[in-house]
């Protein structure tokens, strides 16, 4: 809790790159430190000033027609396609997956193993829900972002269905879907494969918002666990914004709110919640 | 649907032995013509007139220093421990276990050996539910008859637990304990193991009892399947009678109901339906 001035400003306890982040773009920065050939597939992470931050250190965003020595496949995880098309592209493929991510495409490869339908839950356009439907394969039944979805399957009555999430969904959906398969199923499997560190900073981000004035969410626009906080914040606090940075934020005018809580995505680094903390400090 | 005088009286689609408690009889009654010594485990299903007509044709309900020719173990299943005790006691042994109880056993071994913890929804002291304890062993978590009793777990977090049911508990039970636990596990596995033929009367028996100015429920007692089937009918039909036969049915007055639904347990034979109706229909 910081008190400076008039506004007390509450930066929500997990904070900073999560585990599987903060492993990559260790990785990544090692690699650029010591090779000049660092490619990565599309972003490693989902924030543009860490990425600009790469790049300066001579990392490339790939291109299609784009070979040499390494490339970096992203936290999120990469298809059996990509990385076949790479081999025959780099020397090296260095793999940052997230291991949260890795455990679920182990559990899915599993569970097709073994006879059943797959329930993904997951954002459609997503890099890891891609990764893990490409995985389930012929045994994918149905990407589910939404409960509404679920009506078209009111009257279907399955064998053995089983459910995972991407990591980075919210884990009460995830939750309320599996409900629904239990009353379709003779028999429903069901994996928390919402990653803890996501999980936490929903419950932080829920109990946070109901003690402050305004919350200022802080990722990028398309970092999933991102924009689930905001989500929960919103719901629970009218006064809630979603920025990148400190620049993006200083577009808005918070001098009504006298306690600000922020709670940030596990792609936001430490010195953007630090930029926003000594702004809003420095506010009169 | 019976129409005699000013009553209407309507009896369940499904009544009658279901196919397990048919089986076992068919199969106890034959033995019972070809040899003098045959007896049974306890009660082969939850139904004194049925049990007293088989004791008619010979058949001897076990005492403990009995032995002889064959035994036959109950429909709802033997544990281990008996079988073993009874093979010194007798020259044959004849398992009329329901197939579906069969089933749950096997599941429940399956998920003993892959290391799951063991949830059983059940009655506490049903010899099914006896059973399937006994097998699931030192892998067995807890027996949930009640959703009061989960509580007590609140603050628990599972890696690897499933869930099975008695086959004749109600599947909206087996449902909600199966709610609670999907929050407390990494890994929560179900099985709908719930008879078929139970889940068919608890739904029609929820459907008559709607329509109609009193419900009979006809079954033996310690009939679970009966019980449960009393349970709706009574909270949706405040006008809902739970009667062994027609000689119970006769005490109650029943003139003012001009609607009669009939539905039945699964060990309850047709013509104690067949007495109970033609008794409705000679009421003035």
């Amino acid at each position: 809790m910081h008190n400076k001035g008039r506004r007390t400003i509450i930066v929500a306890k997990s904070f900073g790159f999560c585990s599987g982040v903060e492993r990559a773009v260790s990785i990544v920065e090692n690699l650029a430190r010591q090779s000049k050939g660092v490619f990565t597939v599309d972003s490693i992470l989902h924030n543009e000033r860490e990425m600009a931050r790469l790049e300066a250190l001579g990392v490339k965003i790939l291109n299609p027609n784009d070979s040499g020595e390494i490339v970096i496949l992203p936290a999120h995880g990469a298809t059996d396609i990509e990385v076949e098309n790479l081999k025959s592209r780099f020397k090296k493929i260095i793999d940052v997956t997230c291991p949260f991510v890795i455990r679920t495409v182990n559990i899915i490869k599993k569970l097709k193993s073994e006879g059943y339908k797959i329930v993904i839950v997951g954002e459609k356009g997503h890099r890891e829900t891609k990764v893990l439907k490409e995985t389930a394969g012929e045994s994918l039944f149905a990407v589910i972002s939404d409960l509404e979805e679920l009506a078209q399957f009111e009257k279907e009555y399955f064998s053995k269905i089983a459910l995972v999430s991407q990591s980075t969904v919210s884990r009460g959906l995830s939750i309320d879907v599996s409900q629904f398969f239990l009353k379709h199923a003779f028999e429903f499997r069901f994996f928390d494969t919402v990653c803890p560190e996501t999980v936490k900073r929903q419950e932080e981000a829920e109990v946070l918002a109901k003690s402050v004035d305004c919350v200022v969410v802080v990722g990028g626009k398309h970092s999933a666990n991102t924009n689930r906080l905001y989500e929960i914040a919103k719901r629970i606090n009218e006064n809630a914004l979603f920025v990148e940075d400190v620049d993006e934020l200083r577009k808005f005018d918070i001098s009504r709110c006298l306690k600000i809580g922020i709670v940030s995505g596990t792609s936001t680094p430490e010195y953007i919640i630090k930029e926003i903390v000594e702004y809003l400090e420095s506010l009169p």
